[in-house]
């Protein structure tokens, strides 16, 4: 396993391929530097002194036997699946937020389940390859990045019925040696801070979408990838530095020009009726991180409201205490569909294990829908302080500092600079581009509430449930008109 | 294991002590036979010639080895309580609602878990005692009703505080034989045609309360015991008779006026401390029994609502349609909760598995804060007409049935008597008595969503949530002003 | 105008073609006794000692220059409208719930305004026919029923387009004195104690429709009336009279075959353009009143959630103080809804005042999304002991009456008797078929919420919103590709 | 009136008090211009060459018969209230959000009302004072600001308890021609660029806060006024300019530090007792003003959800349609609350109208319970592209433009143009510094909602309630227990 200095080492390394506000720059570019933070607690975990947080963070690979990051790892086990839920909470909350290496662990999940079973049917070869890339993959201690969705253009249009064939990712080329690929990734987290690109199709296709039908790896810098990159951080500090200000992440619109790809880095190509199974197996394992993502999410908020009352001298009040149970209540129903969604979860016929689609959707449905209400719940509590505060130049202006010192005592058991600080860190929480983008994540990461209702009644057993109902209210079908 | 034949046979026996609507009743008054055919599912399932059902509905005694109906069984592995959560569900959907005989289950487990512990602090043998009785009440197959709720008086007050010592059940006196104890418990559900009453305390205790710090079991027929009986079923039918319409419930306020109790049969008897170890751990049962029941009666509210839309047409409409989808988000999410509550069970010191008490509490919070919202789905989707639906008398009135049936055509598919049924149905899901219970029930039973956010958060690690944030804003206690 | 008295006498007079449960019953029969009281409450106040409720309850014929119930005028001002919705909240008070006579109030009021319209457009006579009709009708201070809905049949066709044409009410014949009609209006509040059934379309028409475009006023008892009917009641009283169980509602399927309508009493005929106006007309005027009558309903659920919180002991508790303000501001904002609609009400070309249909949208559809809730609210607020409490009769038993009394002892300040009259009122008021029928009423009475979106949404000018959004953003759509 | 050039050049003139981030700067600093952008609107509205515009955005005044601007009117009849909440709402369409200038205007009116009371009370002159300084005011056509807010230290003491007197604004000195004044006031938007700063309490007084008990007028930049200011705007943009991105607003905690305040420009002295009446007076012209400016800003959302849904080529998708509806709804529910409140308008004893206190609170607390949900109406709808979109740079950079306007085609009828502006301007609304200001306003600005329903608890008739329930259910206090 590597260590945090050698991933960054070797992202320094690669081919200059990332745009950020109109220009061309390294992946040490300041911007980039807090999601790589948040990337180097994965790292940090795997290498823990402490053995409890070692062990959740690392795991034993059934393709090699070595200890691995469990980031890198196939779920061979219900308990897999827990401690990988587990994990992503803890770091989460060293994090405050996104531990953001889950999207390649999910992207290799749904791979080794599909490809196994599209070999099944076709005949092909494409599992083996994978589970040769992913001893390599594990053995190098990779990030992946996950390239699904793609710029869709004209919603009401098939892949192969848009007039621009690039609007979503396909096959341009079929070489004996490999295939050559264009199109364009959309809202692709992580992509100037990862090794590899792992593209998946983002939807179910028809027969003549074959040549839209194709899943494959490619290191994040090669020829013909472009990463124009939106980076977020919460506000920088001058001097009031604290852990969740060193943090940040970054999306791209992730363009491949006719990028080659070999064979061996190929994983579907052109099995179109397996297109929307490996979309979904991406999104139902995704989904499961949310389960426990979401939960550690909402922890910051529980103590970010539990402290703001406190500080605010009414950690009592009822009305704070109501809604801190609703905000625990959330956080634990999410956790505990991930828990549903690990004991009930299938054995594939690849062998590994896949979360209860129908949990999953219900977990993540459930933390999308009360997102805006936390952030409600939270910025009720704090009250205008955070949103009104000022900037820390004038804490630091000794003109202005005694007035700012002096005014927000509250209690007389916080000291002027503690409370500034928690007010500093709810700004950055809740009044800032950082949180916006938060939100929107929130909403739409992973899927929207939208996605997740459709794919919780798309495979509900309704008519399991009208029978229910005929059979307590004597309804006998046969005495209906036929024909 | 008993037949439902049996079961109704040995309650015709018993003393009469019921009291409806100003008369002393016999148990087999109609009003009360309901509620048995709701308990015959529970013995109909356990010697069903379905094997599936037999397994699901049956357990081996961990007292005896002997095969027993799985309502009296003490809960050795998380598979235990996943079954029973399962059996619930499955039963439920007979029923089209409570299945009746969990109260007894969860007391039985509550006092199994605690009489273990009240010996361990207090060297008493209550546990030995109460192994005894369950291994009759195993081979008998007995139903016990769970006696919880006292009446409360003044609230403001502790029990030893009220002006009338009875309005808690306490003990009178203490002999050598055993114990006289008086005090009435409300809200009490399937009393008339229970064996057994199972009391136990239902709150936390203070030393001064050690008097009604009691648990134990009675007949229900025992000297002293007055049931004053309410009560409900679905209307009666003259002639569209269904499934539903043959159930019912009945809840009484049980009166228990000087009563005996021989010490085999007393399992708490003072140690107040216990007291809400004893309330919680029944509580905690209820509430996993939840996580059971109430999917089983959104399943009911998911059919009905998909029939009604199909039967008016519109089965298709999109509103009907997002509406179904967030009742199977909350059957799931709840039901999701009881599995997590169920693979986290705890090993308690007696041996019993304990579900998890923060995700029961979740699942019963989950359900309790969506029941009336799933009561407005369904009234929506029907239309007025469940509401306005002539008698059935008119029905069968040759005068006016012509009109009935010619005006209540909806879809050319559907037989009038159907489209008739149906509403009738929901008639009587959603335009009745019984429905005001349910409704009562969904909000208040095995504790309303007040007491599971009570539950929630009184153990909730909110420090640890404030130890996230305080990390993440660079927030350090020791700077705050000591003392 | 009439006493309540002389109303009851000359419904006794009517013919009999009043339909129960199998039954050809008078107008006097007991379970049609509870909504002629209710109606009564109307004749009384306009007859009160108390000027102010005089005042409230009387207006001055525009036709006629007489003292009329303010039940039958035509609004002429904003201060008419504002003093009608005062009215029904105020009167509602007395009820309960629902006054019942709006139906007819508002059915005049919308065949006023739109008869001058069709007159303008088709010079017909209807308007000069309503006026006559009118001044009849107000001075012998009727009460008129309102049938708008039709079964409607197959949701998916049109009045034409049904396989019976029956399923919608429309014109079998036209003769040279009047008109013969066929058909049913279903939920159709107050028919069998009204003097007079006012006849609407319910939907917009097209030409192929014109025999459906159809309103007319005919006797309640006319030839050919079928009043299918269900009648409904709080639970009777045996010993515990109280005023809120003498009142009843019923809801008839109001079966019209061959019915004939003399030219004087029809007031559309064939003009299927007209169709759609007056349908919205009458809803419109109907949401009106909604929102002064659910304000009255929701002030009962204010009463008695405070009242039952001070009976249980807790009246100050927060999440009871918390849920207190939302039910006022549900209240107050569906009331401010109608004070908007009246104060913003347009002058229609007949000079009668119309609400603003956006407001009387938005308040019924804010009445319709809540209602459910403000049940969740008393249910949660009581406990269960509304819905578990014992019949009246064992309240009366001599055996059991000292126990009861002894057990519903909550607060010392408040006799048994209060006490159990407080829960039996809950109990009529959430446990019984009576608040099934409300429920459905609060949430499809004068169109369900999702009839109010589509009204809101409908004539919105979301065109206008999209401008100052184009504007804002700097988008020109001249730089859109044309074509 | 002035114009809008006038208005800056006195600015620019002004001492220089202002702090922004470490540095005292010119009111001519850049990050102050957006807010005097959004003010500018209202000065060109009254000199608007519209005169439909020039009607609403002008009065005459009561004082002097000039014409003034409307936002320095004190509100004579309904109609004044009622084109006060209109001119708010179409102002706001231009400044796409708060229109700032109702501060002052809601001060006036509260300090007009508030002195009249106090002088018949103490025989003081304070509303003469005001008459003549307020007549000055209208005719140089001034931007108030309002300082109400005070830090408030320890909440759980009151202002004479705290042991900083100055953590509420106070009185630190008596003379004879004036007092001398120490606090700060938090929250305080608008004063870097208003004219005048309008102190008024925060909260009710005790006798023994009578030092607390202050009101006054004093010129922004008076000597001993510190401005620490938190001015944000939209992104800044490069070349894609567009209205929105002109305007900004400011937050300060305005510090008086011994600022001497002339007797003339004293309103309040000491006259505890008032404290309340006057906070909540301004209060509740302040939540009227919201009853106009939330309406707008729930037009913008109405707009830009149904633009970017057209944009996304879905304006038809039936979810989208309901949450629409739901906007209008809320939009329509808060601006009929203010109908209401200015058409049952108080005339209070100073001859000016008082909106109804009841339908503020009413509207103000639905606006803000809807808030963040309306958020998550407009980012569900937008999807994720308004969170990643690529910086504006990498647009303008050729060698990424060709990629960006390839991939964000959509809607073959939209330019890449006009795609991109909408995406900018809905990054602007939902995922900036700016939005989080935004979110906090509309959940604390004039009150949170927790104040609102304590405004309406507090004067609700809860005990006519009661007498309703206990009229119906015949429930007789004389009966209960005496004593």
């Amino acid at each position: 396993m590597r260590t945090f200095q050698e991933y960054q080492e070797k992202l320094k390394k690669m081919r200059k391929n990332v745009y950020i506000d109109g220009r061309l720059v390294g992946r040490d570019d300041p911007r980039l530097l807090g999601g790589q933070n948040v990337m180097g607690i994965t790292f940090q975990a795997a290498l823990s002194e402490d053995s409890q947080m070692r062990e959740l963070a690392t795991a034993v690979s059934h393709l090699t036997g070595n200890t691995i990051n469990r980031f890198t790892h196939i779920y061979q086990t219900p308990e897999d699946l827990l401690k990988k839920q587990q994990m992503i909470r803890e770091l989460g909350h060293i994090a405050g937020g996104c531990i953001q290496r889950c999207m390649g662990c999910d992207a290799i999940n749904a791979l080794y389940v599909t490809t196994y079973e599209i070999d099944c049917k076709y005949g092909t070869d494409y599992h083996q390859r994978l589970k040769k890339y992913l001893a390599w993959y594990q053995d190098n201690d990779l990030v992946g990045n996950a390239g699904q969705t793609d710029v869709k253009g004209d919603r009401s249009k098939r892949p192969s019925q848009q007039e621009d064939p690039d609007l979503y990712m396909h096959i341009v080329e079929r070489r004996e040696d490999g295939i050559v690929v264009s199109g364009c990734k959309a809202h692709n987290t992580t992509a100037p801070y990862a090794d590899e690109i792992l593209v998946l199709p983002t939807r179910a296709m028809k027969d003549s979408d074959a040549d839209w039908a194709v899943a494959f790896a490619i290191p994040a810098d090669a020829e013909g990838v472009y990463l124009i990159s939106r980076p977020v951080s919460p506000n920088p500090r001058r001097e009031l530095e604290a852990p969740y200000n060193s943090y940040g992440i970054c999306d791209t619109m992730t363009v491949l020009d006719h990028v080659f790809v070999p064979n061996e880095r190929v994983f579907m190509c052109g099995e179109a009726d397996f297109g929307g199974r490996l979309a979904l197996s991406f999104a139902n394992n995704h989904r499961f991180s949310y389960c426990g993502c979401k939960p550690a999410i909402t922890d910051v908020f529980i103590g970010a409201t539990a402290l703001v009352a406190e500080y605010n001298g009414v950690p009592k009040a009822p009305h704070i205490q109501d809604d801190l149970a609703q905000l625990e209540a959330t956080a634990e129903l999410v956790y505990a569909a991930g828990i549903a969604a690990s004991a009930t979860a299938r054995t594939t016929p690849s062998g590994a294990r896949e979360p209860n689609f129908l949990y999953t959707n219900c977990g993540r449905y459930h933390a999308g829908k009360n997102i805006m209400h936390e952030y409600d719940i939270l910025i009720s509590t704090t009250g205008g302080m955070a949103a009104t505060l000022p900037f820390e130049g004038d804490w630091l202006n000794p003109e202005t500092r005694g007035y700012l010192e002096k005014y927000i005592m509250r209690s007389p058991r916080i000291s002027p600079e503690n409370q500034h600080r928690l007010f500093r860190f709810i700004d950055d929480f809740t009044v800032s581009a950082w949180c916006g983008m938060e939100q929107a994540a929130g909403i739409h990461g992973g899927g929207s509430p939208i996605m997740e209702k459709i794919g919780i009644r798309t495979n509900y057993d309704v008519e399991g449930k009208k029978r229910i109902v005929k059979w307590l209210a004597g309804i006998d079908d046969s005495k209906n008109p036929q024909g």
